[in-house]
């Protein structure tokens, strides 16, 4: 007998409707000998609607306040589900994030986990029942009620499915799993059968929303195997794990994009061995997160700081910049905003040297510009025009090997 | 300094402007130097949209997963109005009922408050704050989120007001008050200026909706001085006290009337010693609420049970007698359907002998006949026929002098 946590979001209980499916899902699994921790998220636009009811309320919206509103919305969820499963004769209880155990930071809005204590839940286990958990929450010391912030109900699943030494932690999704890249931009991109940690932890952070790299690390810290699957069917969907077979003749795992891209450069900044450390403290302070950094000098005695940020914190960046510019010295400040990120992440790179020169050559035979690079152990990512990411995605994906079958039949 | 208990029903927090108005009132209080504890139910319609939901995921609706969820009502009108009162420069703070201390027995659906542990609240109110209370819940010793039942917000302010020895209990609803009988019956019915808890109590069990009978008895237990007031007015409204001052010349404080009635007789049953109570036993087991009781020897060896039922429940009560009719010897069962109980009540009786007497002559002088008689210390109740009921509380408001002075007025 097999313990499986299964999280379901809110697209998947978004009507009575869905959380009956979700319950006969739920119960499926029990039918096959498994026992089942269920975390859900909110119904569909509960949340949405529950902000709305705070703006009419309140200009200031005080976080402790808001997570105290916020939280209903998962607590609806749990006692509905755990309705579904009785009248299915389920034996089924409800756990809110305190009630579970998950105690949290004393910090709003995006509390990280602090500590598990999963002792109800695996007395009610003990009993024969299935529990169903309200995801995103937790109890701070204090006894005050927190959330996770985003990605919240996926890091709930995946704490409970380590601190319960689970089975499996099952990730249900209106999607079928993961996939080589966006199946929107790219008609043949296909199911990943399986993925390690890193590789899914670079593709998190690069823009594929299926899983939060929270969720992801989390995972990874406490090795908890992660299935994303369908909630609307059931083929087997992809399987997340420390050591994920590559598929033969494979090294790329996947192709991420990523149109929130600005670069701003810092063009003659003067030589000193603070000035790089002085733009980059400045800019955490006021909670910019900058992604790729180059620095060139262009001179024996001054440089360029160039760097790409979030096209929402582009106007914020500026700001700070300017007011730095004259203490630093810096010629002047120059920004793009029409440009995109195209990544390539898979662990085989590791063992395959050439790969980055090889995603080089295929962007530069296609005609596209790299303006930036950035890699790691098993990523490259470029910067490009906006307007090539589409093609670049494409190109990309059929040079790596990664078209699905019916592609390479049609090109035959 | 004094410390207030404010509660504010549903139909106070309908909606965003309703929650804001009430945080102006709340920062009223406040502002005149006085601490506040907050007490609110669930917005408006919340909870009958809560149910739909529930119905439409689930036949059985188990009583934990009912209260988990009903719960969230008042949550949401915690934390919103925590907010407003932020908004408007108050600090604030709110609790649900596990959070405030309110413990209760392990019954869902209509717990009863077991014990309070109000130390949370009383550090929050020393740091000056506002402590803004969800009613109507608690939790149970495993740690379950339980509901205190019909009237539960009330509950909860007045169990709060006595743990924390607050000066006053304010329960703001949408009348003005206590009246001495139904505005709605009674032209010239008039608000009530002080009633003792067992007047209330008299009045609140015979139908006055304005307060829950158990938060009536909680306050008289606890000698928690209760005002009801209305949310839209500043009028001041009734204080319900231990010893209510009597005004000049008034004996009876208000009058009630119930048209939920029926009377249900058993015809010649044998008088055996036992008799009795296995009618009343029997009905006990089927939860059918009796009210008025008479028993009257007809022949030395048979006697008439009559007794009064609510209206819901006469089929069933028809059915368990006919099943006991034959053990107790009877010879029928007859019953009666258009009946309304008129009561009047007032403390003043206790020493007035006579009240009674004069109660059964108004009745008698307009023409109504009197078929049940019920009394206590401070209570007289009659049941008449159903189409009388109206004429007989005018009848009665006038005779016992509590038309207000408008009516006088008119009547010179």
């Amino acid at each position: 007998m097999a313990l499986t946590v299964q999280k379901f979001g809110g697209s998947s209980v978004a009507s009575p409707e869905h959380i009956q499916r979700v319950a006969r899902r739920v119960a499926d699994t029990v039918d096959q000998g498994n026992s089942c921790v269920v975390v859900v998220s909110a119904m569909g636009d509960t949340t949405d609607d529950l902000i709305d009811l705070a703006c009419k309320v309140s200009s200031k919206r005080p976080a402790r306040e808001m997570d105290m509103l916020l939280t209903t919305g998962e607590q609806i969820s749990i006692a509905l589900l755990a309705m579904a499963l009785q009248d299915l004769g389920k034996d089924s209880v409800s756990f809110t994030g305190w009630q579970a155990g998950i105690r949290t930071e004393a910090v709003h809005s995006k509390a990280r986990i602090t500590d598990m204590d999963p002792s109800r839940i695996f007395a009610e286990l003990e009993e024969g029942k299935i529990v169903v958990v309200a995801g995103f929450q937790g109890v701070s010391e204090d006894g005050d009620i927190t959330t996770l912030g985003r990605g919240g109900s996926d890091t709930t699943a995946v704490a409970l499915a380590a601190a319960l030494k689970a089975d499996l932690c099952e990730i249900y999704t209106d999607v079928e799993g993961v996939y080589s890249t966006d199946p929107r931009v790219v008609k043949f991109a296909r199911k990943i059968p399986e993925i390690s940690y890193d590789e899914m932890l670079e593709l998190a952070n690069l823009g594929a929303a299926v899983l939060h790299p929270r969720a992801v690390e989390y995972a990874k810290q406490y090795n908890v195997p992660l299935m994303v699957r369908s909630s609307f069917k059931s083929n087997p969907g992809t399987l997340v794990k420390e050591e994920a077979l590559m598929e033969k003749g494979i090294i790329v795992r996947g192709i991420a994009h990523d149109l929130n891209v600005a670069k701003v450069a810092l063009v003659g900044v003067p030589n000193r061995n603070d000035n790089l450390q002085a733009v980059f403290q400045t800019l955490a302070k006021e909670n910019i997160n900058v992604d790729i950094i180059v620095q060139s000098v262009v001179h024996n005695d001054r440089s360029d700081i160039s760097f790409t940020v979030a096209k929402d914190d582009l106007h914020r960046t500026i700001e700070v910049l300017t007011q730095l510019k004259t203490r630093l010295g810096a010629n002047e400040i120059v920004c793009e905003e029409e440009l995109a990120k195209v990544s390539i992440v898979g662990a085989g790179m590791i063992s395959n040297p050439g790969v980055a020169a090889q995603m080089f050559q295929v962007l530069s035979e296609n005609g596209m510009f790299i303006k930036m690079v950035s890699t790691s152990e098993i990523k490259v990512s470029c910067v490009i025009d906006a307007s090539d990411v589409h093609k670049a995605v494409r190109v990309l994906h059929t040079a790596f090997g990664l078209d699905a079958v019916e592609a390479a039949a049609v090109a035959k």
